[in-house]
């Protein structure tokens, strides 16, 4: 079995899988050499040509267990119909949805047929890889997706977000499932298109308060768990809920996911000791050390794997790798990794 | 006893007392008026008449158990010799502190003079303040501090300052003894002019890496904390390590502080079984909630007061008061509390 499912599904090779977020991306130059070919950031996302060799650079360059999908969370009010678009050095822009009738005019009715060109991105990643290296598909969680929906930029405090889940919690429910829904269906074609495990980006889950926790981060994330079961119930299905220490066990426990990202400000040791055993862990090296290489590198790394040993755990880091990452010290972590 | 001092010493009077983060400041239009009068935000807070004037406006519109003293975490840096200024709508700029040579630059030689017009506005706001309330100091927590001045600028993800962490631990650590000594002595002296607690914010404890926490937060409080206790054994201390939710048990166990901030992230139940019963818990409705004011308030605010019982507890927001805020929802809370 590839490594990164085994590890998914309880299993404990060691040295454990490794892949990392944003593993494609800024940080290459080959990436830098085929961004430029498509007009903006989302036709180069839906163009099956350039995300397939956006997905597989890095795992050509470097010998990680898995390639995840080159995408954007973002993919998913695109296909309902919202406006999105990214504004260089700035961040993405969105047309706010911030009632009902902002919400009536999103329609999943066209989202399939918008998204299709990922699906061919999948088939065509997952036709290229070796065989022990896993296609992990994804998509942002509702609360991260909704917070792009409603804010209209990017962004930290997220207050109209939270004023509207306070406020107006019809509207709020209404269009978290509505995200769930188009999610779970977007997640489903990903797996029938070749995608073999799942994550499901949940970036900005620490700025959840704590009496929203529960509606904005756990059930929405549960309703897609259980929707893609239930077509697929073999695919593992990673939760990272980014930021969101105090509500780790709840999640692992309520959300019914496989496996929890675990951020570099929680500490492996305490996850490990909170969440049910069942559950793989997936982390948690800062993107800082990455980027730096060395001996702290070394260090952090050495003491990941003295805490997980012997746990269902995949090397990963704690969130993306940084744009200014040398490309030299991921070959450097894989094969310290390697070397265990 | 003043109500907030009864509650931080363990006691627990109910309703209970009550103070919010930056309860002075933009919000009030008559903070607004005297804001102009001083040609930059260090001298508007280095000018007694202004910061006791900013200090008491809250106190006389509202039935607040306690002032905070109003000045800014950068005043230390500041005292040291660091060149801050604040910008504008871009906030502050300093010159950034990255190695030993600039760190030798710094002297607190000066520190006492420069920071004693804040000794001034501590008298004198402790001369105006009725029987019933209390005078809170403050300061910022070394790994906040320290986040500004390598960084040269506010931010959220600290690049630089994780990267000096992990890459020059012995600068680090200088440097977070410098701030922590500096700042032992500052808050000695605002109890020597009038201050009756204290609070240590450390805003962006959330973003420190978990190897990183004992080292950055746990230690460099626990620092402050020994020395204030050393010259003032009997003035409660308050630490406020925002965003640190899974870290809070061995915060509270470890630095000695009397009472914990707790934000809106962290539910406070949770935080109330975690952590020693000897600990008060000062928090968390959600400065959003407050700037809305209404029928979501009140239902959160009871929702606190449920949970907090019993416990030695101070009411506060999880997080500052938004410049948004109508003044008019801040009277409807306190009315709302007094009430139960």
């Amino acid at each position: 079995m590839k490594p990164l499912l085994e590890a998914l599904r309880g299993g404990t090779p060691w040295p454990p899988p490794i892949w990392l977020m944003r593993q494609a991306g800024r940080y290459l130059p080959e990436y830098r050499a085929i961004r430029a070919r498509a007009p903006s950031f989302i036709e180069f996302c839906l163009t099956p040509e350039l995300a397939i060799e956006a997905t597989l650079q890095p795992v050509r360059r470097f010998a990680l267990d898995a390639a995840i999908l080159f995408a954007d969370i973002l993919l998913v009010p695109h296909a309902l119909g919202q406006d999105v678009t990214f504004v260089e050095n700035e961040g993405p822009k969105l047309a706010p949805v911030r009632d009902s009738a902002a919400l009536a005019q999103l329609s999943d009715s066209r989202a399939g047929e918008k998204l299709a060109p990922v699906m061919k991105t999948i088939a065509g990643v997952r036709a290229a890889l070796s065989e022990h290296v896993a296609l992990i598909g994804f998509a942002g969680a509702p609360w991260t997706v909704a917070t792009y929906m409603i804010e209209g930029a990017g962004g930290s405090d997220f207050e109209h977000t939270r004023s509207l889940a306070y406020n107006d919690p019809e509207f709020f429910a209404a269009l978290l499932d509505r995200i769930a829904d188009a999610t779970a269906a977007y997640l489903i074609a990903q797996i029938d298109a070749g995608a073999e495990a799942l994550q499901l980006f949940d970036s900005w889950a620490g700025a959840v308060p704590a009496s929203l926790f529960e509606t904005a981060v756990i059930s929405p994330t549960a309703r897609i768990v259980r929707a893609v079961r239930t077509r697929h119930p073999g695919v593992p299905i990673i939760g990272f809920p980014r930021g969101a220490g105090s509500h780790l066990r709840a999640f692992a426990e309520q959300t019914g996911v496989d496996a929890v990202g675990i951020d570099q400000m929680t500490s492996l040791m305490n996850a490990a000791a909170a969440l049910p055993s069942r559950v793989a862990l997936q982390g948690n090296l800062d993107p800082v050390l990455l980027r730096d290489g060395g001996a702290a590198m070394a260090a952090e790394t050495r003491s990941i794997l003295a805490a997980m040993r012997g746990r269902p755990f995949v090397f990963n880091l704690g969130h993306g790798v940084l744009p200014s990452t040398p490309p030299e010290h991921v070959a450097e972590l894989v094969s310290f990794l390697r070397g265990k």
